[in-house]
């Protein structure tokens, strides 16, 4: 299970009333960023997401408004008691940058290791138990989109490990995908389960050109948080020349990806009103939320 | 005359209920700021101070609670209008991490120009007609104070220039200082005014250890904005430890400059309501204002 929030909703710029876009999760008491513009910290602090249990930050790309607020969230993360080592993803390039913003916090009292991924390709990291995926998104400078993927064993059938004699001792193995010998047979874990679910998925798309691949790596997730910087069609020209998105994009790729939800965000600062669109954008994929700052949910 | 607004009155981390620490003064349409911590875009923004004509910036010191929000200053003021040069000064030392911190906004409209002023004693620079000096303070890091004097004509005495048959046409000349010859005779400007008037002084002093050199830098000022980290004198061993002052401090200190006002600001994340020390801060200086977060006023 995932506690997700979405501290800010802005893209570009930060406004006194909307923080800038980026993601905080926390799962069995680990929490993990995604982006850090400038007052993200503050955002954080308004919505009463912990500091001190923050072991990952995903940074999609290097633009200062996802990044900005770096400095000052690990000078806080130090502040709020965090000692254990903080480990930051980037796409290839950005390490350098994301160090030279660091000088002004030479002080942190934990461990801070940043490592670059690949923009060739997609990339594969671990995070306790959760599987991150990367995708090399479309945008002015190296960016990366990130899933989150909490594989979940299947449903244990006790009726089927009855029938087999398999001893309770030996069920918890076996379950968990172990392999056991009982009288000379060898049993594994599809003979003590009923049910295979998928897993839980989670997948943040900012700051990127429309294309089908976005779809793709989105699919069949619980949760897909996607950039819209207008509502309205008339701006898919000039965000296509920004390298970025309107509503209805996001909700064709959520349609395509068959996702559980789709939430908006990465707004404009000229989009005063997002939830005007609401409707409209409901009507291309119906489970859309056009997204405030604060907003929560568990997918679970 | 000059209007001045305290965007934020926060001193290490900004909270939802308080920007970071810095002030925004405008004169005759050109914009200043000290300090820039992360959120002071927003802060600005709430409290309608315009980036389009911010011409200059002045650092106290390198600490991220005091520069963080620059990059995403620097890149407003752009998508604001800013076009022409904008000048940042601030400590020696703290200009190479200036630098660096601004590899995140590359594309800025206008061109920015970083100048570092001594340490080791008072600089005086000019910010249209306005003079600049700063006083090196006693924090852990290099850090200025900053003080702004504005040089105010002497009061025209028509009665004088009547009564030495001084031709109108040059009696705007001689009031501004120059100097004129009538009939043989050589008249300056103490020919033409009667009274003298002391330059309007705003002085900005945070952060810093307790000493009395911050008096006489302040001397006589206008307007005094000084730190003060809690309300309680409890605090002062642990505050000088950190090279900080508590509220009684900053107001002995303004007593002995012989100050108009002194602004506090500069509190600690862990002081939730200065306003509470007010009145006994006021007993050691009375024209104490324990400042909040916007506020405004002209010093004129």
């Amino acid at each position: 299970m995932f506690n997700v929030t979405l501290p800010g909703t802005g893209g570009m710029l930060p406004l006194p009333s909307r923080f800038l876009t980026g993601l905080f999760v926390t799962h069995n008491g680990s929490a993990l960023l995604i982006d850090c513009g400038e007052g993200m910290q503050i955002a954080l602090a308004k919505w009463g997401c912990k500091l001190a249990h923050l072991d990952i930050i995903l940074i999609t790309h290097i633009h200062a408004d996802h990044t900005a607020g770096l400095p000052g969230l690990l000078l806080s993360a130090g502040n709020y008691g965090k000692t254990s080592p903080l480990d930051i993803y980037c796409p290839e390039g950005a390490g350098d940058s994301l160090k030279k913003l660091m000088c002004i916090c030479p002080e942190i009292p934990f461990e801070v290791r940043i490592c670059e991924l690949s923009v060739s390709g997609g990339s594969h990291i671990m995070w306790n138990d959760i599987e991150i995926n990367s995708l090399p998104l479309m945008h002015r400078v190296n960016c990366l989109g990130y899933s989150l993927c909490e594989k979940r064993l299947p449903v244990f059938d006790p009726k089927k490990a009855d029938k087999l004699g398999i001893p309770p001792k030996m069920r918890k193995l076996l379950h968990s995908g172990g392999t056991a010998e009982i009288g000379g047979k060898i049993y594994t874990q599809s003979d003590v389960v009923s049910e295979y679910r998928r897993p839980l998925k989670i997948t943040y798309v900012t700051d990127t050109l429309y294309f089908d691949g976005v779809a793709e790596f989105a699919k069949k997730s619980d949760l897909f948080i996607c950039e819209g910087m207008y509502g309205d069609d008339e701006y898919i020209p000039k965000m296509a020349e920004k390298r970025h998105m309107v509503f209805s994009q996001a909700a064709r790729l959520a349609a395509a990806a068959d996702v559980g939800e789709l939430w908006l965000t990465h707004y404009s600062p000229a989009l005063p009103e997002p939830a005007e669109y609401e409707e409209f954008v409901r009507g291309i994929f119906e489970n859309t939320v056009v997204s405030a700052d604060g907003q929560k949910r568990e997918v679970r």
